[in-house]
């Protein structure tokens, strides 16, 4: 294996799918829904295989999603951008972040993650070659520790990485964090890399794009997802907005690490973003009553619940359970509970700090939430 | 845009196709069917919507695809590989490429290369850091010169990539030129990246995998795709085939990369690859019939016709028509005739080695061709 990917192991998530198939564990790690996405854009992907629409699509898209997620946009920032010229289609969210980093970064650039983060992170800027600066975002509130963030801006910083709302925690960055950020930005010439999957699983306050705020859209590259807000997250369709100089770089990389994405996806994809409101309001709806159920459950197991107020996802502190970390609790539960989590140490450059946190997701259907409660109350 | 990336333009697959639209042209540039893929394999991917195949893929692969792999792997090598340690599913061969060199090449690694290459070779070795040492391979015959091929060798040279049947020129490398090759490699302690998407459109002899030679298995890494053989270029499912510690490297990039890949098409293209074989019997004799309308019309336009023995591509000298080079050829083909072909000099790393020389592709309809045939005996 080449050096830049020598320190990275079979991703968390493939390792903890897995091991509940082996053990018959009740799966509450990796996120993906136990149900399926909605009958309309199953139909709109069938339609578009009937109708041929399966030879390759357009390189960054094909021009009916890339209008789609365009007026998507439109909607949730208020923003009007070129769907020709600022739109890049991907195999996920995945591809657009190799893609940002690959297409705009250079070797020594820094870049400024918060730990917690998405693994795919770390790994793809050692692609690139990147210099990461971490900054650990600390429970109960993983509020962003300003001071620590500027004193990590230097004149080499070119881009700070944010996820809104933030997997593992929970966390909705707020709109004055996220003002703090675009000012240290806008003074320090520095572009933004948002990742903002979970933006309509966000359930106390609407989501804030950091595109949105004064000065930001022609710094940032908005990464999304049709995923996890579609209960499709085996379909791969990802995209990436940002104004014409960024999207160049982003679009270079994007040719040759995929040229394009599934076309009668794409179609089916057009057909998703264009749901009326009340789609995402149920979405939401459902979702709460399923965090409530897990959320209930883990207190009442004995855990400790940070405040998750987007995501799927919810953090808590094993540590009242007396196992010697996050790694060896997951087994414990795997193996003697019959429930897969995961440990979170490995969002973290070092190990160490995610130690006392699990993650558990609630994208399951209210049935499998409530027998994984069970099992813990019993066994653990 | 990162340095990187920074030579490279819009790919010209793009840039034509483009064109092809923008000015009503008949598209014999970039490889993509005009007809449809089959039935039973369309089926297939409806079938998977509807059952609810529609979350994340296993990483590497669906396990019922990466046996379907291994199985017509068998069947064309006669090698048996573990599905789930040597096989790793990607979005389209273009994925695998990249993941093959970010995965297991390191900068100043030297990598060899023959002109003229699909760009996309360029353009990931520039990803990993890669010192390309480049050797043209010249018309009619597209030979390999063995004895530049022996002085490029150094201990620093990691891989050396081919690609067979080969794009653009539809040169067929013998069993002789594997041959040596192969002894080049084992001798020197070398990988071979082999392309080989265009397998079933091998027309006058059989295809030979470099896999399959004495002692090469262990040091090969095999892409290959469904795209081409299913007539489905838009599903983007692709494959890499290597010994589990070369598959190692090729699937951590994978991982970063696009992590996984369109769940219910990869159940469709294992339905596919269970085809029985005299659905590839009857592809090769459409794509016959295809090529001798194709190539007999270019003959009779007036251009020398280079043979093809595999691929859906030929290669042709359009000096006879008194243009300065391949890009001015192919403009006037796209403006005064009407027809789009793919200028040679992006696959050479110096665009002077393709000036005389322009690609058309045959994968269309019988009419398609027979049209572009007219348009150019009327106006070339
Ligand atoms: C791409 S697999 C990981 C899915 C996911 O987003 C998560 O579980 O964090
Ligand atoms: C990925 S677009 C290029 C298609 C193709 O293989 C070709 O035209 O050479």
């Amino acid at each position: 294996v080449a050096k830049r990917l020598e320190k990275f192991k079979t991703t968390i998530f493939t390792q903890m799918s897995s091991l509940a198939i082996k053990h018959g564990a009740i799966n509450l790690g990796q996120g993906f829904p136990n149900f399926d996405g909605p009958e309309f854009v199953k139909e709109a992907a069938i339609q578009a295989i009937k109708d041929g629409k399966n030879q390759y699509a357009r390189g960054y898209g094909v021009p009916d999603l890339n209008s789609a997620i365009a007026e998507r946009f439109k909607k949730d920032t208020g923003l009007v951008v070129d769907p020709d010229k600022e739109i890049t289609v991907t195999s996920g969210c995945t591809e657009a972040i190799a893609a940002t980093m690959l297409g705009l970064i250079n070797p020594g650039d820094e870049v400024i993650l918060f730990a917690p983060f998405y693994d795919s992170y770390e790994a793809t800027l050692s692609m690139a070659g990147a210099k990461i600066k971490c900054i650990t975002l600390c429970p109960p509130a993983f509020s962003v520790p300003i001071d620590e963030l500027k004193s990590a801006i230097t004149k080499n910083t070119r881009a700070i990485l944010i996820n809104t709302p933030h997997n593992p925690t929970g966390k909705m960055f707020t709109r004055e964090e996220l003002s703090t950020i675009a000012s240290l930005c806008i003074e320090n010439d520095v572009l933004v890399f948002t990742d903002e999957v979970y933006d309509k699983l966000a359930f106390e306050t609407d989501h804030i794009s950091m595109a949105s705020l004064p000065g930001m859209y022609e710094r940032t590259v908005t990464l999304n997802s049709l995923g996890k807000t579609f209960s499709l997250t085996g379909w791969k369709i990802g995209w990436a907005i940002a104004p014409p100089h960024l999207t160049w770089g982003v679009r270079q990389a994007h040719s040759f690490l995929t040229f394009a994405t599934s076309t009668p996806m794409q179609w089916a994809a057009a057909a998703a973003l264009r749901a009326s409101e009340s789609y995402y309001v149920e979405l939401k709806r459902d979702y709460l009553a399923k965090k409530k159920i897990l959320v209930d459950g883990l207190k009442a197991v004995g855990f400790k619940v940070f405040p998750s107020s987007g995501t799927y996802f919810v953090v808590v502190d094993h540590t009242p359970f007396g196992l010697e970390n996050d790694i060896a609790f997951c087994e414990y539960l795997i193996k003697e509970v019959g429930v897969v989590a995961i440990p979170t140490s490995v969002f973290y450059l070092n190990p160490e700090d995610g130690k006392n946190l699990v993650r558990f997701t609630f994208c399951k259907d209210e049935e499998t939430l409530k027998a994984a409660v069970e099992r813990m109350k019993e066994k653990l």
